[in-house]
């Protein structure tokens, strides 16, 4: 079995919203399929820990907002790696209630789509929830987000609850044996490690520097402003580790 | 309800294969996704009409080959357009049985995974069949073929059968609808209209020619040699109709 093989599976990014009882919940997803076309029939893959996923439950809709290509990814940091107990995930976006009920987030969306909870499959860490398209807009041109474009600019992992999600160490182990008779890489100078933010997975490439934050290339993690931030979620430098 | 937002969810392009007493059985399709990571469990939607559904169903196997970028076409001409009554889909492709017994084409993928049915689920037009991946292999870095690209290249639609059909009639309707107050284009002058193939909804454009077929740009379909075939279904120049 090579995990690897799993990274060639297309996916896009998508923002999933719900509302039960005057509690909005909301999560970043890349499980989200049409199944069927008469009636449009929508599945999304949601782990049973999730809060978003017993609102989703309780009410019996949820929107989904496809994302745009070129987007703020702090949208991305709020609604993929913070809890709703820790923020208010909704406060200061745009949004819309749909013909469900349903909260549309318009931001850094180029279409939405308004679905009616019609069956929900046990799988065990999850719950596959079909949904019945109600609505649905187009809000624009621009290309959708892909998780593989995701995946190739931010450097990220899916997080531990998503359908998608591959063992780092497993991964790691994987390439190593795949690498063993391959020539050796020279070891990094100091100050040119990759660091990896331990909330989020983000990680930061001296080489790279990070251009959304106005980091030049070549500057080394230690060299990093006090008040660095990563870039997806948020978090401050003691949150970064040495890769 | 806009049809087109549809076309921003995003998907890869898949060859699924099954074999049942004997009788192997393929198609072409988008919904593959990884539905929890443990076990990893991959879903894949399946129209009833289709004799491949039948072999997946009656065996409890499938494969699943992702298919890359840049491919001979001709691959999904006959796995996604013709019948397995008309060609013989497996012949002088490389196969190999993977663990399950399934067949897996290995012709234009880059990697590919072999699954044991764990659950159908009824969606009416469609079953959604669940397989937990028994082995997977990783044959090359390229590029996966999205069906975004497929579709900007080849000037494609889904076939009826596929879960995300949409009407082109509709689809139509819907651009025309928006497109009433825009200023007119000047009708095109003989020979410059677009033909599309009967057989796979291929179009053919003047303007662009067939590259693949070496017919340079500009070419009128009239114009077009007599042993001219569809690039992706290989129908005859009488299969096609004017736009």
């Amino acid at each position: 079995m090579k995990l690897r093989a799993f990274h060639k599976l297309s996916y896009g990014l998508y923002l999933i919203a719900s509302e039960h009882e005057g509690k909005k919940a909301g999560y970043i997803a890349n499980t989200v399929f049409q199944v069927t076309s008469k009636p449009p029939l929508i599945a999304i893959s949601c782990h049973k820990d999730n809060m978003s996923t017993a609102v989703i439950r309780n009410s019996g809709k949820f929107s989904v907002s496809v994302l745009k290509k070129e987007l703020d990814v702090k949208l991305i940091g709020d609604f993929g790696f913070m809890s709703g107990d820790e923020i208010d995930k909704f406060n200061q976006r745009e949004i819309i209630t749909a013909a469900t009920g349903a909260p549309v987030v318009l931001d850094e969306a180029v279409a939405w789509f308004d679905c009616k909870v019609q069956q929900e499959i046990d799988l065990g860490s999850h719950w596959l929830v079909i949904g019945e398209v109600q609505d649905s807009d187009l809000l624009s041109d621009d290309d959708p987000l892909t998780y593989a474009w995701y995946r190739e600019k931010y450097k990220m992992f899916s997080p531990k609850n998503s359908p998608t999600y591959l063992e780092k160490d497993k991964l790691d182990e994987e390439q190593k044996e795949d690498e063993a008779n391959a020539p050796q890489e020279e070891p990094k100078p100091e100050g040119a490690e990759p660091h990896v933010c331990l909330i989020c997975g983000f990680v930061y490439d001296p080489e790279k520097g990070d251009p959304t934050m106005g980091i030049p290339p070549g500057t080394a993690f230690e060299d990093l402003p006090d008040d660095y931030k990563c870039p997806i979620c948020n978090a401050g430098k003691d949150y970064f580790r040495k890769l």
